[in-house]
């Protein structure tokens, strides 16, 4: 099939360079190649990572197309391919996907330091401009109207699922219920958790909610925008803290709150600063830190190793389980988790730089 | 009971300042007060953070005594004492103790930030020497002939062990097996794991015959100090390591020899560039780095976070567990576990200085 499916001209979000609004062109999609697939994207998320990039924080080749929160359909598929639709690619092979506490697939380059260049056919595009060779990224560029990817990277979902929500099941949400459930384990130890929450976005929203799953009895929410204190509320948020207001460091509260430090505290923005306070925030015996933010490209994270010592734990993560995706978009259409208070605006693919701008101003 | 005891006049190693030798004093031990008990030191392991003390890399206050691997008996005994003999406290009844993952009470201050004013009767002192206070230190102070400690603090042990040697299951022996199969939880994971052990002194010796007993398949031993590498293959070192004669760094070679990283990565030495080489040898989906080596005081330990964002672990730890630890002697007795080849030097109280020349010069 893949010789004769014809290339297509599309509609894509270009980022030529950082700090410059993205600018929707034409571009020619190749037909897939043997094992992958070429997508009709219908829907996108526009996730935190591409602000770090487009701020030039992440650092990405250019010219190429983001982001990599994808819903849509099959247009053609490469040759041999038995398994379709949607992201987080597993490979099910390496020693990383057949060990039963790791997400992080070697064979797809997730692995790399830099967690930037995910391209599962990295080296080679399948988007060309103007003439010009257009980078993939995180292994699935949905901001364009097709893109390719590769068989791995896509997995099948309910037909009847809105694609405009169930896109955000691709990273922010599954990154968000995995530092939960599969990372710090807080199921695992008796309910009536503490968590905290560092970043009521798109992510420390999952959190949020995955903590509540999980019996959590307090979970202490802490962000610089109190817009979105109602809704962190509404997730399960019993305590809002804006490290703004406070006349200590936010850590210092949250151990003041809970005696001696939190369960479980989470970072879901990418701040060194807060990266810290994460682990200063856990209780010194048992507190578990996991990180989920992306730090901008390079950065250091800089602690006293003695808060390791008195027994702290500090793990990091992202992007769930593959395999649980599909059944979390059924479990959505089941209303048996609820995805729509994490749709803050729903915008159409022209807008894509207005959407970058509410991104910015943290509406998230 | 406690106001018929008389004060006791014994001899005592005093630290006075940091760089000096220990002098040996006339001492006099008050009487133990309520709810402690006065040892008699009969043998005293020497630790290697007494080394950083000395140098003057971890801040305590002066003038001292140190030592906190101590054997010896009950002299006598302050009121309402139920429970007798040997370190690690655990009062068994705060948040840390009562925590089925946490072994760092924190009653007897054993989560200081400096981790080194481990007194558990701190602000007071049952030591003079020429009229002056001397400090405790680690809630024991066993380079002395007799000790005033908390009655949690000590726990009972077989009547015929041979205190020359078990007294280094006071700190050294459990640290090791605790980092093993405590807190990294090597049993839990499929035998045959590779694990990677930096420092092959006392504690990483420990460290070694743990992930021995574990089922580990290979065990990579790092030290700069060849002449250990014979007792650590005894041990079950399967690769010796020395960092100086390699082209490249050590976590890099220990990545090549793995395939992609270690399962484990233990740092038994507290230095800042050997615990980001431990996090860098562990497997980056799902490796487990722990740090038992205590770094100096005020340490800033700095990696690149994405380290974590792939899926390793970075713990810490210490001292094991204080219940398992007269278990560990009477294994010892019954020859399931070997100290022996722990024990490297048999000294007299007058040559402790002699004993710090020895740990100076690497032979611990």
């Amino acid at each position: 099939m893949t010789n004769k499916t014809p290339v297509i001209t599309c509609r894509a979000a270009i980022a030529w360079t950082t700090n410059a609004p993205l600018t929707i062109e034409k571009v020619e999609v190749d037909p897939p190649k043997a094992g992958e697939v070429r997508i009709k994207i219908i829907s996108s998320g526009i996730c935190d990572t591409n602000k770090h990039i487009l701020e030039g924080k992440d650092k990405v080749p250019f010219p190429a197309i983001w982001g990599h929160e994808g819903a849509g359909t099959v247009e053609s598929i490469g040759e041999g391919v038995t398994i379709l639709m949607f992201p987080l690619p597993e490979c099910r092979e390496c020693s990383s996907c057949l060990h039963p506490k790791s997400n992080f697939c070697l064979k797809e380059r997730l692995v790399s330091i830099s967690l930037t260049f995910f391209h599962p056919i990295y080296g080679t595009s399948r988007f060309t401009c103007r003439g010009r060779k257009i980078y993939h990224l995180y292994g699935t560029s949905t901001f364009t109207e097709y893109t390719v990817v590769h068989e791995i990277a896509v997995g099948k979902i309910d037909d009847d699922a809105p694609m405009d929500t169930v896109c955000i099941l691709s990273c922010e949400v599954p990154t968000g219920f995995g530092a939960v459930f599969n990372i710090a384990k807080v199921r695992m130890f008796t309910p009536g958790s503490t968590c905290v929450v560092f970043g009521l976005g798109g992510i420390g929203s999952a959190v949020v909610m995955a903590c509540k799953a999980s019996g959590a009895s307090r979970i202490i929410g802490v962000d610089i925008k109190e817009e979105k204190f109602p809704r962190a509320r509404t997730l399960g948020v019993t305590d809002c803290l804006n490290p703004q207001k406070l006349k200590k460091p936010v850590q210092e509260v949250v151990v003041e709150m809970t005696g001696k430090g939190a369960d479980f505290a989470f970072e879901a923005i990418g701040l060194i600063d807060t990266m810290v306070a994460t682990l200063e925030s856990c209780h010194p015996s048992y507190g578990v830190g996991v990180i989920i933010g992306l730090a901008p490209t390079n950065s250091q994270l800089i602690f006293d190793p003695m808060l390791l010592l008195s027994g702290r734990t500090l793990k990091g993560g992202a992007l769930g389980s593959e395999s649980c995706i599909p059944k979390m978009v059924t479990d959505y259409l089941q209303k048996k988790i609820n995805l729509d208070p994490l749709i803050t605006h729903t915008l159409p693919f022209e807008s894509i730089n207005k959407a970058f701008e509410l991104l910015q101003g943290g509406y998230w």
